[in-house]
């Protein structure tokens, strides 16, 4: 709201406006959804106050339509407009009347290049981030996002049950295809074996550890703080009858003991925390054996951001997609070598829209799970993923890594890409 | 030498020695170096002091035996070790009874995790780099190395005349074989062809900028500094008939100019210094259109720390090499999108091996064109770097990068290893 306040105390009656207000004499809440949207570089987008009867758009062409309900949701959005956007849309107190995900798009391209913040701002985002992330605050951000129930995301995650980026061979590849592909990657990647012992920080619902066992023979210990996911994992390699080669352990990765011949993590990243990413260094450092093979997967950026504030509080408490700068704080502490790093923010895109599609299948069964505001704060969270990867605003990156001075790798990349 | 003198103040004979002198009664001289070796780390070298008749070894067993001339050679080296010895080897005062390059792996492998150092120590580091490379001393940098002779780089570079790491897709490709099929690597990353405008930012002989047109017909502008390159370069393109579609132009990366579709730059950013890295994102930035594709080649390391001294001051001055972390300052100012990074670090090992090669078999002319010191010198330096690379002390980082936000990227990295 800097940016508005600073406009209004100049005189703007001077300037030729560049948005538009219906009528001759605009209300006061009009001028500054105005001044917003200005302020905000004019995204093409026409709201409706219907109380007032006004029209507020941005000169350009409005591709979204939005109509806010009453004044008290016009003026909390004029307050805080990242946080309380999402919020009036999933309360239904914010109408688009368009497709979500161009709508979306519309806006995070306009933010896709975020500014420089203060460094007040930014010292206060790291503290809170990092504050949050304790052995103690990780456990209680974690059950929030994934223990709100197996049955919800099994509606829409397909028969994986992975909640990570797919990697889609090929853009007609299916949302089940591409997951086993991801994991196929990963495991190519690491050069998986039947002589592998693998420690997995982050295991989800276990898809890549039991596929590791099944289509490797590999050995994997998997570590997660969800409750719900561990007891559904478990339950799996029972049904499987691959129990004896997997183990799955309810607990923290700053807790891992033992050695690996390969250290994955996939999606746990994000949840991490920047102050703790040396951690995570030391862990995979400590497990690793001489020649061991390391690989992260994370959702991330181009340039250190803090997660989108509605998004960190509403769905994702505690998360940080970090940028490959930040990431190496990881590796460089600790002298590992980074041999690869493929980014393939278009997949999650993709991932995101396919998740989108079955979720608005199931869409009825979750309002009998939950309520429609539920209904409506996740559609909006996934329709707002697709556009932040579709925007670059987001991006997904995949690192390998070694021990330094570890000469036992392939000559190229080739064998990433059997023919 | 800070770890000598506070060994030596604390009263050494309690603890028993981890090295060994041949004579009961110590030199000053052998008491010193002994101390340096325990200060090291015991690397596994013995030393002769033929005016005492000492030997000096560290209780592991040998694999190293250097001869060192005089006791002048001997307070030299342990004064300031980094510097002196490849000094001192280069004037012959200093003998290595083994394999170089083994002799040099084994040195390296015990310096390859460095140390924190202090911070004024990097900072110091930092100016001294940072003001080398100005545009002035840049040129006075880069005149130093590589105009020493057209005729001496082509005894043994090999018929492309690529003075960077080349690419074995075998390890049983030869040298030449290995550099155009690093160039193809490049030009495959970049989707090359002849729809494309290129930017390269210091080119070398131009191998790359005429693979590029001769091979994909695309129209090249390529910057260098070094007079003696921009002549060569120019000679060839007109030799072939490649000069309408090539332009050689002598002048800094920072006085790019005009657009392109693709930006390269193989083996410059080494010559950069860090201070510079946001002006190689700015310029590549303005370079390239909403479409475009970058490539930065460059010798890297797995964490922060400087070049070598005695490389820096001998061989590069104003070098460094970038830790993943340091090449993002070129990226993530600019809100640029990084979409692969490659390490290709034992290519290096390989190529320096065969540079080293086929520098010994023109040594005689090498040293009818210099003298016996520059041929130790540079022996030392390319059996060094041979041995940087093996031990991991040094990587070779291939980042592809485009705007933020283009979508029109490949859906997969298949496409750089065609069948």
């Amino acid at each position: 709201m800097e940016a508005t306040r600073r406009e209004l105390d100049a005189s703007t009656l001077r300037k030729p406006p560049s948005t538009a207000i219906s009528r001759g004499r605009a209300s006061v809440g009009a001028i500054l959804l105005r001044q917003l949207l200005r302020s905000i570089g004019n995204p093409p987008i026409e709201f409706e106050l219907p109380w007032s009867g006004e029209q507020v758009a941005s000169a350009t062409a409005a591709r979204g339509h939005v109509r806010i309900k009453d004044r008290r949701t016009l003026f909390g959005l004029l307050r805080n407009p990242q946080m309380n956007f999402g919020d009036a849309y999933s309360k239904g107190q914010i109408e688009i009347e368009d497709d979500l995900i161009a709508f979306m798009t519309a806006l995070f391209a306009i933010f896709s290049s975020p500014g420089p913040r203060p460094l007040t701002t930014r010292i206060a985002e790291w503290m809170r981030v990092r504050r949050r992330n304790s052995l103690a605050g990780s456990r209680d951000n974690i059950h929030k996002h994934y223990d709100i129930g197996n049955d919800f995301y099994s509606l829409w995650l397909g028969e994986t049950m992975a909640y990570t980026c797919a990697y889609y061979r090929t853009p007609q590849a299916t949302l089940d295809e591409a997951q086993t592909a991801k994991m196929e990657h990963v495991c190519r990647k690491l050069r998986l074996s039947a002589a592998d012992t693998v420690i997995e920080a982050g295991c989800g619902w276990g898809s890549l550890a039991l596929h590791m066992v099944r289509r490797y023979g590999a050995k994997v210990r998997a570590f997660n703080i969800s409750k719900e996911q561990i007891e559904f994992a478990r339950r799996r390699a029972r049904d499987e009858g691959l129990d004896g080669r997997v183990e799955f352990i309810e607990d923290d990765y700053r807790n891992i003991s033992g050695s690996c011949t390969a250290f994955v993590s996939i999606g746990m990243l994000e949840h991490v925390g920047r102050g703790h990413y040396p951690e995570v260094g030391r862990v995979a450092q400590r497990a690793m054996v001489a020649e061991g093979r390391g690989l992260i997967h994370s959702i991330g950026r181009n340039q250190p951001a803090p997660l989108d504030a509605w998004i960190e509080r509403r769905i994702f408490p505690g998360a940080y997609p970090p940028s490959i700068g930040e990431m190496m704080q990881i590796f460089e502490p600790e002298n590992l070598s980074v041999i690869d790093v493929e980014n393939i923010r278009p997949h999650y895109a993709r991932t995101l829209q396919d998740w989108l599609e079955r979720y608005e299948r199931a869409v009825d069964t979750v309002r009998a799970m939950f309520d429609e505001d539920f209904v409506r704060m996740w559609r909006l969270y996934l329709a707002g993923s697709v556009a932040a990867f579709e925007t670059g605003t987001l991006q997904l990156f995949q690192v390998l890594f070694t021990k330094s001075g570890n000469n036992a790798i392939p000559w190229t990349r080739e064998y990433m890409y059997p023919r």
